[in-house]
């Protein structure tokens, strides 16, 4: 049984990327659908919505670092525009991010993040001791200096993907509330999706967009795409705490503190290779309080308002997979692991670009998943 | 304007110890009310339900000791009646509690608490750190030794709350869902209480069962009651991990962990005096994760729950206020601080006699209010 006329294009899952990459091809005059039973109740609840090319990409990562440092250039006009066509704020933030160190291996690294930066041509200020507690005075007095990062921004990812739906629904986007159940194959070639009810939703392209739940659909070739869990809070209570996005390292664990319009203060996030695990642990809660407490004491004060537990679609690269498969018909927006908030913008970009023209931007050729074919045999 | 016959007796409060007064009084014949709007909300909710008057009383506290004592043995029996009447289980568990310490002065302290409770012909073992992990495997191998006092048991705070009004229900007891506004007082005497919504509700006699908002409530002569905030978390996936509670010193602060029926686990309790702040807190939480994983470190791969955050009905010297008060007609049923659950059935059974025969049983007589009359002037 086939639901209403086929539209152009069927888009499994209904997140950041998914809607983003729905609102944009609407926007490219093709006919969308997309399909999702809880959309935005995936890794974009939990997303902290950091907007950090530089301090979140590594060392050895340069090509996802200029896909970053594209999509951040994208975000202001991109959060405009998402706010102007679906009627609602994103919360986007430009107060810029707080690094910080407490000993001799951190500094060092500080140092060398800061380096890095400047190669880039990036702007990047490096703070004393008292520079950084100027900047923010609830860090702890133990903090040893600081790098502030002007342009690595963040954005309330619930308020995003609100607007995000009400652009997409005023494009023209039609919203199906099933669960996507498997890819529809007809002679060699993805031709829609099928639902958990049992309809079926007949497309001329599938676009796959379900983070952490994209591979495994059944008639998805393999995908490198694995869950990572991430645990995160949502404190309140936290007016005038901080200036901006404070990132710290504690004793080996990476910790961020991003606060929110109104007093929130999202805490995050643990990084754990469990499956898809849903549990909100003690051990997780512990160590995120721990160590937030640790680089703003004024936490402990604050309201512990929300924890949760969702998966990143982690990939052997920590980078996205973008465009064609090797299923014919299905194109992939999936695999953006840490990065899916500051991605998105980009993605929607190359992806529709794709879906409208059939050619692949370049800017996003390192990110097809034939990068991950075998190696030919040697001899 | 007045809502039905009077009963003989009005009760302020549906909490544990309401309610269990409500239905003692009904079985001595006595026409019952219970006014609260959300009943078992109070403190009753977040209560860990330790039976253990040995573990938890003072030095100086001999009078409460006793008080506990005797409840304390009034629990099987209690538990067994509760059940009965109210065709509902109340979860009481007699796997004992074990006190666990880690450096000299926790173990000079459980030496000293063993001694004492040597004095007092209680059944309690002192254990070597062998024959502590033998008790509970789950400890952390820094445990120094225990002492394990068979007689401390347990109760689920939530379902002897829901036996005891099924209890109430069947005995005849009316509940009123409002909110208490005041006591009414005529001539110089309680006469029964207004409501929130306007209405009042006459009585021969009136109970003040409101645990922490107990003091300032119009009408009722100044109580030494303050709220004493708690927060307290539940933890999932517990199951076999803990014998019974286990009680613990960690750096001068107290925490427990107490296993209930299926796989829950409850670690409490924070002792703040902020008067009535609700905030469930980032530090309150951090503190008891840390403590509780310090302890037991398989507590890390437990779900967190359910966090929450009530007050205590503290009096100055933690015992509860029993008995007549200076306004005729108005009885105490209040201030049980940490040991409401435990106190229950003693505290029923004497305000119930009370009530009943117009004498309070020579046991509750340290525990009238007029201990805390201003000394008479000296010269």
């Amino acid at each position: 049984m086939t639901a209403g006329a086929a539209p152009d294009v069927v888009i499994a899952g209904g997140g950041l990327i998914g809607l983003s990459v729905a609102w944009r091809s609407a926007q490219r005059g093709l006919s969308v659908a997309v399909v999702d039973d809880a959309p935005g109740d995936g890794a974009s609840r939990a997303a902290a919505g950091m907007l950090a090319p530089v301090t979140e990409a590594g060392y050895r990562e340069e090509a996802l670092l200029r896909l970053g440092l594209a999509s951040v250039q994208r975000w202001p006009a991109f959060a405009e525009e998402v706010e102007r066509a679906g009627g609602l704020p994103v919360g986007l933030r430009t107060a810029g991010t707080l690094v910080v160190g407490f000993d001799d291996d951190d500094m060092r690294e500080l140092d060398a993040l800061h380096a890095f930066q400047q190669e880039l041509g990036l702007d990047a200020e490096r703070l004393t001791p008292r520079a950084t507690r100027r900047r923010e005075p609830s860090l702890t007095p133990r903090v040893r200096g600081g790098l502030l990062v002007t342009g690595d921004h963040s954005v309330d990812g619930r308020a995003l993907h609100a607007a995000l739906l009400a652009a997409a629904r005023d494009a023209g986007v039609r919203l199906v509330r099933d669960r996507v159940a498997a890819v529809r194959v007809d002679g060699g070639r993805a031709a829609g999706l099928e639902l958990a009810g049992g309809r079926a939703l007949e497309a001329g392209a599938v676009v796959l967009a379900l983070g952490a739940h994209s591979a495994g659909l059944p008639g998805v070739p393999p995908l490198p795409v694995r869950p990572v869990k991430g645990q995160i809070l949502r404190l309140a209570g936290a007016g005038g705490l901080l200036e901006g996005t404070v990132r710290a390292l504690v004793r080996g664990r990476h910790v961020y503190l991003v606060p929110y319009a109104g007093d929130r203060l999202v805490v995050g996030a643990t990084v754990e290779d469990r499956g898809f695990d849903p549990t909100v642990t003690a051990g997780g809660v512990h160590d995120l309080l721990h160590d937030a407490i640790d680089v703003v004491p004024g936490v402990s004060e604050l309201e512990l308002a929300e924890t949760l537990a969702r998966w990143r679609p982690g990939t052997p690269d920590n980078a996205p997979l973008l465009g064609a498969s090797s299923l014919p018909g299905l194109v992939l927006a999936t695999g953006h692991h840490r990065n899916g908030v500051l991605l998105t913008p980009v993605t929607a970009e190359v992806v529709a670009d794709l879906l409208a023209t059939g050619t692949l931007p370049e800017l996003a050729a390192p990110f097809t998943a034939d990068r991950f074919a075998p190696a030919p045999p040697r001899r």
